[in-house]
């Protein structure tokens, strides 16, 4: 295949679309530690994460042996509406860099959720409708997980309640009407319609909420009424195969036209993009059948995987949810207020740590005018704005573009690019004015984080 | 090609992509009546609009005869970037409705800009650049165009002034700072920087700006500026003429899976998406080769082709640009404050004008509240959140989906979404809120803008 046949964008045609997730844990001869049960220090069952979790998604949770997953019609059915995403050759972006390097990126912005979280939120979704479910019940920040699941719900005619960190809902209104235009109900949190809502509040009159809080909400809101599960946009297990459809395209569409990655990077924050894009890939690398290098990069002011530890930690700040062991920050860790790209989670997939910890991959941080600056530069060539999550992979891949440049290597980089940033022009605004400055906590900065991690 | 081998998004190949613009003037018996100069009345030549528009441009203006023009290599390359647009099949659609109709839509939100108004910005900017100049001026209302201009210019490394009605300067900074970030000057307007816009701050202190002032600052910024000229975004036939890759696209999908549509549905503000998409197929009608049925879509508050006069008049309020043949409501026309849904421009197409006028296309309003339920319906099956413009087109499609369900008629109804709504949350929040209300004016309400109209 000539250099010239290769289209600006490669889509798959509906046949050549997944069937099945794959589940990179069937491959990994060092498992991830299994979730605890935060009273008994013991390995969670089914049963147990069943009172939480759709029975059919704890199961998921939990199974680190089966390779493929069929992926039910519903759902493939509705992937057809948004999927495939397409793999797009970054020309524009590699005649402005005057690199060799090949630039790839696999596009998860093209729908109304504005990212990859509708993949995971769609099977979901299936699998709450499938149980006879009433609705489910979640948190939310910016917004972003909240609006995927709200379409999704929507589509099963299935009821979405969604606690919004109060702040947010107060300054991202869009969001909040996106969720509603879709039917779901959107409550600022902390709010009068929980237990644990009501004590913050009384202990902390007009608090503006924090995400712990909003999941500590959402958990009780499902297991406190009948016919109610909660669900998660990223950090689990299932949530990693379900993304795994990222990777499974890229894969199938670089194999049509007989392209072979050297980088696959992506922007970690709790690993639902990450583990997607790069699942197939690690799979082949796992079974020794072909080598990649795989670049998590993350926020300078979040460094889960670079100055994190490998540790049990609580996957919420309100310690109700089992123990996971990943790289943390610890549970307490609060990102400095300057941040203001995303990827703001303490924590990280459990397997993406092991991965990680195991060698198989490597991470990286970016300082967010240097992702922001990323962001405009490739928004400017290749059209898209970016969301700042992943313009935090495109700085890399750009870093690595301009390697290939001194060093004249024709290397073949592919990077995720989660989603559009048109929810996010308070950020961008802030960078246009050139009021956005840097932040690299030190080790002192740190240590509160360290802190709150439990002591066993 | 039998029912189920249709896929739910038809994407053209890159080599089947258009190459040439079609232009419908040439295959009307009726031409669209010529622009007149405000002054002489006098049929404008290309040497007086090369004052204001770039030459090449000009030339598109006037020429209504060359059936089909070459789009040139660097636009084709640009159109690549986000082109082709999908042609889907709304499966989910059709099952809500229980309808035997058929229905497509040609989607073209998926571009940073939101809309089909891209197609059009890169062409003016590719011969902006040609002809060597420095930059170009325009006028945005809510910011689509200046977005969509912005982008194009930013890839041209052209200078891009955007002169944006105050009041939404200040109450959509979100459009604002993504043309910023693609490198725009955004002014406030009326500003200091031009002598009409000092002049209206000197008699109207603290008024929050409108278009038509926007357009007037927009025009003397080009006029008095070296290497400067204006550029627009609908109404024309160069936009139109640009526009029809929408149209060419969609006739090369259905054709591709031998499908012939009965009905094609656009919404119509300047005419820019509804001439665009039409094009082709009234060109087949034109020259007797194929009948076909088009509904023009308005809101029922701004009723350009079902209550306006088919006259000479100013396409601007501040009566600077030439004079137009077209159905108007009179410059001197403001929609009630109660409009929310776009599409509020006086006048329309000459070219679409002209046909309607001939008794080639139908045209239908309808109320807001309508429009947005359409909207959501659609938003919550098919997962695209629309824009209202393009909802307008939704609402008659599903109607006429729903007629098809009484008749038990097998009808291909194919209609244009034109863009996404995630910067129009404020009018979807009105509706959600309950708070959206109709408006039908009356004559009485109608004739000041009438009153507006030349007398010649």
């Amino acid at each position: 295949m000539t250099e010239t046949t290769i289209p600006y964008k490669i889509y798959l045609n509906e046949h050549e679309m997944p069937t099945k997730w794959y589940n990179v844990r069937a491959d990994m001869k060092h498992k991830p530690a299994p979730l605890l049960n935060p009273g008994t220090h013991q390995p969670m069952t089914v049963e147990e994460l069943s009172g939480v979790f759709c029975t059919e998604l704890a199961k998921q949770e939990l199974d680190d042996t089966t390779p493929y997953i069929d992926i039910p019609e519903e759902i493939i059915k509705f992937y057809k509406m948004y999927r495939p995403s397409p793999l797009v050759r970054a020309y524009c972006l590699e005649e402005k860099l005057k690199t060799p390097a090949k630039i790839y990126y696999k596009f998860e912005g093209n729908n109304t959720s504005g990212s990859h979280k509708l993949n995971s939120a769609i099977a979901q979704a299936y699998y709450a409708k499938q149980q006879g479910l009433k609705g489910v019940t979640t948190e939310t920040g910016a917004g972003q997980w909240g609006t995927a699941l709200s379409m999704a719900c929507s589509y099963f005619d299935l009821d979405c309640k969604v606690y919004m960190v109060k702040v947010s809902y107060e300054q991202k209104p869009f969001r909040r009407e996106v969720m509603r235009t879709y039917g779901a109900s959107v409550t600022p949190s902390p709010s009068e319609t929980t237990e644990v809502g009501r004590r913050i509040l009384a202990e902390h009159p007009g608090t503006s909420g924090s995400l712990g809080c909003a999941i500590s909400e959402a958990v009780e809101a499902a297991v406190s009424a009948e016919g109610y599960r909660y669900v998660l946009g990223s950090v689990l297990n299932q949530v990693l195969l379900h993304q795994s459809v990222i990777g499974l395209e890229t894969k199938a569409a670089l194999d049509k036209y007989g392209i072979v990655p050297d980088l696959i990077i992506g922007c970690a924050g709790g690993g639902s993009n990450l583990g997607g894009l790069i699942s197939p890939f690690m799979g082949e690398k796992l079974r020794g059948e072909r080598d990649y290098h795989f670049i998590a990069v993350e926020p300078a002011s979040c460094p889960s995987f670079t100055r994190g530890k490998f540790a049990y930690d609580f996957c919420d700040t309100g310690k109700v949810c089992p123990l996971a062991k990943m790289y943390t920050l610890g549970s307490g860790f609060i990102p400095s207020a300057n941040h203001a790209g995303g990827l703001r989670y303490h924590g990280m997939s459990t397997t993406l740590s092991q991965l990680y910890d195991d060698g198989l991959m490597e991470a990286r941080t970016v300082e967010q005018t240097s992702v922001f600056e990323a962001a405009e530069q490739f928004a400017r060539v290749e059209g898209i704005l970016p969301a700042p999550e992943s313009s935090h992979a495109i700085r890399v891949a750009i870093d690595e573009a301009l390697k290939c440049k001194e060093t004249g290597e024709e290397k073949t980089i592919v990077f995720g690019l989660t989603g559009t940033g048109y929810f996010d022009m308070v950020a961008y605004e802030k960078y246009n004015n050139g009021e956005m400055t840097d932040y690299i906590p030190t080790d002192e900065d740190l240590q509160p984080g360290f802190d709150s991690l439990p002591k066993f």
